[in-house]
């Protein structure tokens, strides 16, 4: 086996879906399988790299192929490259992207491309459940210190609708009055003024994203996001412009 | 163009060495470009992925061929792959390293390879510099919330000398009680019982990382790194593995 490897971009789309019972849960689109290796399982949506596409480009389109949406926040994740995690050679580039509710709601389903709950993955062809599991982390970790929760919601929102992003990706229950009080000592939000609508007396107040807070840290690939492609990586403010 | 895109891994080589009036500064290990394009440029060094190689064996093979030395911390840093990002399309997936201060101060250097301090590198082949930019940042995020100081140092260590690390990748002055205290609160290290030669009277204790001491949140890259080189991401332990 000495080909030239082949390049891959991969992406974990990650969305909220209320199951049977009316209970939001955290869902991911799988693809499967319709032809060797790993034929009728399930994997994660991707495609071999074209020459002319850059790896971001490859990622939303792999996300689009699949769901027909568009990302509201899209990073890189990993680059997986081990010799025997293919047949042949292929180097998967995985990007984790997140689409929201309301928009995931009206995404296409069918026999071959469906939505599981993030907790009830099947086994994944390839190396798919590793990188699964990895994109689970990294979503988990990186929601406690980002605005990476905005990505779920629409443009606004209650901060009841914000505590349960949280509470679903962290799997627990948070105390509506400390994550009042978290939210508004990090500037995460402002209110928009307005109220939720077709709500009876005293409906709660609507929050959108605090545009004018800048990022407290951001990173090199961020601050040069602008210009290209390349970044977009911890910026939550990217998201209005992809979506 | 619609030729296949091509793979390379490229390292950024971290260690720290004394400048001519004895400081110690962070510093990181280029080579000099020896053919088109841009060439006599200085470049990280990387080379194209053998089909038979591991991405992270290539980065340490990398490493290893410009300075000799093996890693004692090595993580994936992000994969580039920008159309423009060199005249053929090539996908570089960037690994970055620590190499410890003792062994870096006997690796090779000549015309083509050299030690530049991270405040003061040229401008750099390719988009290099970017890469090297962010590698920079991730070390200075990650000295602060992990044990990746260490990467730095011999196996045993005076508080002083882990206090030095962490001064000189942040780039300033800590105070030397507080900083006790947050190495014994945090349980990075212990102390050996020995205390460090050659130093007049009340010589200082020398400290070994502490091994019995869980991660706090190990991912699960991590978890199988046991199995395979796919991760070995935050995991400080794998230091003594590697060196």
């Amino acid at each position: 086996m000495s080909e030239a490897p082949a390049v891959a971009v991969s992406t974990v789309i990650f969305t909220l879906r209320p199951d049977d019972d009316g209970n939001v849960r955290l869902a991911v689109a799988l693809v499967r399988r319709i032809r060797a290796p790993y034929e009728g399982l399930w994997a994660l949506p991707g495609a071999p790299l074209d020459s002319n596409d850059d790896l971001q480009t490859a990622a939303a389109s792999a996300l689009y192929t699949t769901t027909g949406l568009e990302p509201r926040y899209l990073e890189q994740l990993y680059a997986f490259g081990q010799v025997d995690r293919s047949p042949d050679r292929i180097i998967s580039i995985v990007y984790w992207a997140l689409v929201g509710a309301d928009e995931a709601a009206a995404a296409r389903e069918n026999d071959n491309v469906a939505w599981f709950f993030a907790d009830a993955i099947p086994p994944l062809a390839f190396d798919h459940s590793l990188i699964a599991e990895y994109a689970l982390w990294r979503l988990r970790t990186k929601v406690e210190y980002s605005r990476v929760a905005l990505g779920f919601l629409p443009e606004t929102f209650t901060l009841a609708q914000l505590r349960e992003v949280y509470e679903v990706v962290l799997g627990k229950q948070l105390d509506p009055g400390n994550f009042r009080r978290m939210v508004e000592s990090a500037d995460i939000v402002q209110p928009t003024g307005l109220r939720l609508a077709g709500t009876p007396h005293r409906p709660p107040q609507l929050y959108r994203y605090n545009p004018t807070r800048d990022l407290t840290d951001p990173d090199p690939l961020t601050r040069v996001a602008s210009a290209s492609d390349t970044g977009n990586r911890d910026d939550i403010r990217t998201l209005g412009a992809a979506s």
